[in-house]
């Protein structure tokens, strides 16, 4: 490790929101910080890019003269435009994103901002992790979570993962926390609901809401650890094929469809 | 299989897009189709979904006759109002989102808002199937490519595989097409490039472009079959979990940092 590891820091909450000040607050005594990140929450976002349309990147000083910059794009864009434009190609030694308002854990990774802007870095072969606090609210408590961010962080800039170079990494909202487990994402998901309604213009919309759902009753899980009063740490990959389903399909004549 | 199975189809490229158009073509004479499909290109889009506004649905009718919705939301949007407003939770037998106007090969999967939309229903159980063509074009011919869309689509809906319900599909820009091959998605990514401008009121903007860089050497990869002239089938998941990186996370005494 160089004396000054070059930390870039974002996340899909944008870049006026409390997770972000201290999640940069752990990581500024550890390194030289470069914050990219939206200038509007972004929560949702998946892996959404922005190709329709120009970006914007605009330089400012919410956090007291550390290098700054907030976006018009997606928590994948500030990555890219971070790493080509902003820092030109340097060699950046860590990417963290977060701390996300809510929950990353199970199926939530698909739909995260925050972890497809860690993702997007680890594609990018830089060591990436996102945090989550498992609490929604705005004035969500990060306190008792920053001496473990600051260890994690710690962790992976001494120890530099290669296979595991992408950690999703959610924290329990309040103390105390019993440890740290290793996990595997759970095979939860959302159960939707809509509310509909009327606009003042006599127009009907809906608005997405839904539940969590989790019936992985696996002791290895996010969930189960997060339950338990564990900060879980998954680490995450970009490989979405189904093995078991490729071994399925090959045992029934699928690809002898084309000769019919 | 029922006589007339509930087909429920999609894109991300917009419900006036032609590939949507060739889609619907092949899968009218199957069962009976409902499209609920956004208002607007939303390459991209990845996982992306709406949290922050609400979402309009219009009752339109571009294919004379069918039933059919514009959506303001994202492709995964449009899948869970599919579902959960205009099907009423009735059992939707199949998903078919696309044809996507690109590649949605390899790593394409997770900035696909095509292919977001199938995991989405794939997610709700429904068996799920992502069409790409190799032609980014809106002028892409689409016609010899329908026969195959037509037997992978009959497939399965009699076959209804578990295991692998979402299969992420990708077909050759031109004829002639060789085979169909079961895949794994190739380990390539994109090597992004700003164009950099400056727009008519002197402000500076950026637009993404790149390039697809593929080191996956595999003979069982996605891309490898579609250089050689065969439609890939990738059998795709949800987990996102990185197994090696678990095994390997868990040799290096990390959970232990807690104690610390």
């Amino acid at each position: 490790m160089k004396n000054k590891p070059l930390i870039l820091v974002t996340n899909d909450d944008g870049i006026l929101a409390p997770g972000i000040r201290a999640l940069i607050d752990v990581v500024k005594g550890i390194g030289e910080i470069v914050v990219v990140a939206p200038d509007s929450p972004q929560s949702g976002q998946g892996h959404a890019i922005t190709i329709e349309k120009p970006i914007r990147l605009k330089k400012v000083d919410p956090f007291g003269g550390i290098e700054a910059y907030e976006c018009t794009g997606t928590p994948v864009d500030c990555v890219k435009l971070a790493k080509h434009i902003v820092l030109k190609e340097r060699q950046i030694d860590l990417c963290v994103s977060g701390v996300n308002h809510g929950s990353n854990a199970s199926i939530n990774i698909i739909y995260s901002g925050t972890m497809s802007a860690a993702m997007e870095a680890s594609l990018e072969g830089i060591n990436s992790i996102g945090f989550s606090l498992l609490d929604y609210s705005f004035e969500a408590d990060f306190s008792h979570i920053k001496k473990y961010i600051a260890q994690i962080v710690n962790w992976v800039l001494v120890n530099k993962t290669i296979k595991g170079n992408l950690l999703n990494v959610n924290l329990p909202s309040t103390p105390p926390i019993k440890g740290i487990k290793i996990c595997r994402q759970a095979d939860a998901r959302w159960e939707e609901r809509f509310q509909e309604s009327i606009d003042p213009r006599g127009q009907k919309y809906y608005w997405l809401t839904g539940e969590f759902i989790n019936k992985d009753t696996g002791e290895d899980s996010d969930v189960k650890a997060l339950e338990d009063g564990y900060i879980s740490v998954v680490p995450a990959g970009h490989d979405l094929t189904n093995y078991e389903g490729m071994k399925e399909l090959k045992t029934m004549a699928f690809e002898e469809i084309f000769d019919q």
